[in-house]
């Protein structure tokens, strides 16, 4: 009998694994090509989803969607998940599997403990699919393909469901990593949650002083980039800071302390001189290593080369480049 | 008798300053076209510029250099000024007029006050140059045209040694811009060197942490942006961040607070959601303004294009875009 895979929110997240679920080698799982359902709050992105073939099947009532379904991914914005495991939870079938997609791990490990039948099997789960600026390819088969796939088990989940959900990982070939909620959750808001909280509060600073008039005209393209990510969509970055909220929240204390030392370094050449060398160091190792590595991965060919340095002067003062012509926009 | 100009530093703001000095149309100048002379610390510097037609002539003594100068710009770094001033003190003719070029204001007049003789007139002045990443523009005769242009006059500097600068800065198109040195200094620290001081904290903070060999692997572009300025050439960015170590103490004390605010607004969906709104509207504004205008100025054709959205999700892990062929690079 095939394996019944239920989706939950059929965003770019859920869209993704839809299609790469769906094009399954069947050679690739003991138990051949899965059969996807879909389900959405909103009809028409089911519709849509249906349309992109990322399901072979849509189901608007969500009861009826997760019955049947061997595994079911919660594929839902942090702020609907809580409501979403309580909605499920009655109408799961025993052994059933549960994970999710979103980007923090240990309140949502906390819900599913609370919320969901000790029948039923749970494994976080986050996919790391950002593609920078490519967001055409946000929802495509190979948004997965190589990318690194966060699983965070329960202490209580048991081996076979974890075998299960990591051979469906490998499937879509996309590379399962294992971590702990709180790890994972401390990492996520290091790399992607700390940057924008640092662009809100750089914008908030220079953006609400008096002398804001007088900086912007200024201000040339350094500003600009690094206020870059406060202009991105607000009800996602909402979800995401308030969903990890208590990681952001150490880290922002221990920039904080960065700063405090930073002002110490302002006053000391040779010190200052030291934190350029090792920032500049720390950064090009970075940009020389091979993305999409999990710690420890490694491919063979090195890769030594060059890394581009941002022209400081240039981005610094004024002249930002005019924007262009508004009909070349979206 | 033709206006002297000597130009002390030959890096790409003196260049720059030579070639669109050399280039003036003798009808706007009384004196029409100014004969240039150049001199730097460095022979092969100073050679090079003048192949490149940025002065009439080249002198490799310093003291020769501005003896015969109606008008002596010093576009050497911080770092040097404080010397290259006192060196360059008793070898100035009555009534020269000096300026700079320093992205610091405060210090260079407390030593233009300190060093340089009364008979002598200062100006503190700062061309904002920048062109983002189109380095060669840096050193063009364009690099200059349109360009806001700072000038910090001394309380004691004469009207008429004003309205040189002022011609001479109206005669190559850039635009003047009269500022207080300690205003100044404060709009540059926050235009400028706080998104580079930011960008060292956080890189700092990520990449002295024990997890950063995880978060290297999860990051994606969003904090490899946030962390651009800091691979910059360092010796640019020290001699900036010293020069300018009290601004931006103040700003860093307010960055601070706004920090300490954020870590409450991660506990307050609402305050959050203003947040948001608050700095993606302070921004999107600044995008849609015309570049490259002072406070006031304005230009006739509205602007009202969409400001472009960064794709936060696709920014924010992982799948970073593999370095470009090491050839290909510069």
């Amino acid at each position: 009998m095939a394996l019944n895979i239920t989706i939950l929110g059929l965003g770019p997240v859920g869209t993704s694994l839809g299609l790469a679920l769906g094009t399954i080698d069947a050679q690739m799982l003991d138990v051949g090509r899965p059969v996807i359902t879909g389900w959405d709050r909103d009809q028409s992105v089911m519709k849509e989803a249906r349309g992109r073939l990322a399901a072979d099947r849509v189901e608007g009532n969500l009861q009826r969607a997760v019955r049947e379904a061997d595994v079911v991914i919660a594929a839902v914005d942090y702020g609907e998940m809580r409501e979403l495991l309580a909605s499920i939870a009655p109408s799961l079938k025993n052994g059933a599997i549960v994970t999710d997609t979103t980007a923090t791990k240990a309140p949502i490990l906390e819900w599913a403990t609370e919320l969901l039948p000790i029948t039923v099997e749970f494994i976080g789960g986050h996919p790391l699919t950002g593609f920078g600026d490519d967001a055409g390819l946000g929802t495509s088969r190979d948004a997965l393909r190589g990318a690194i796939y966060c699983l965070v088990p329960l202490p209580r989940t048991r081996r076979a469901a974890l075998d299960g959900v990591e051979a469906l990982v490998t499937a879509i070939e996309a590379k399962p990593y294992y971590m702990d909620a709180f790890e994972h959750d401390s990492y996520v808001a290091a790399a992607a949650h700390l940057p924008l909280a640092l662009a809100l509060a750089l914008m908030e600073t220079v953006g609400q002083s008096g002398g804001w008039r007088e900086i912007q005209a200024i201000a040339g393209e350094g500003l600009l980039r690094m206020t870059e990510l406060a202009s991105g969509d607000a009800a996602l970055a909402g979800d995401a800071l308030l969903g990890n909220a208590a990681a952001i929240d150490g880290w922002l204390d221990r920039l904080i302390g960065s700063l405090i030392d930073l002002q110490k370094t302002l006053r000391d050449p040779g010190a200052l001189e030291a934190l350029l060398e090792r920032s500049r160091v720390t950064r090009d190792d970075w940009l020389r290593s091979e993305p999409n590595l999990r710690p420890g991965e490694s491919t063979f060919h090195g890769n030594l080369q060059d890394v581009e340095r941002p022209n400081l002067s240039g981005l610094f003062f004024g002249r930002r480049r005019p924007s262009p012509n508004p009909k070349k926009r979206r």
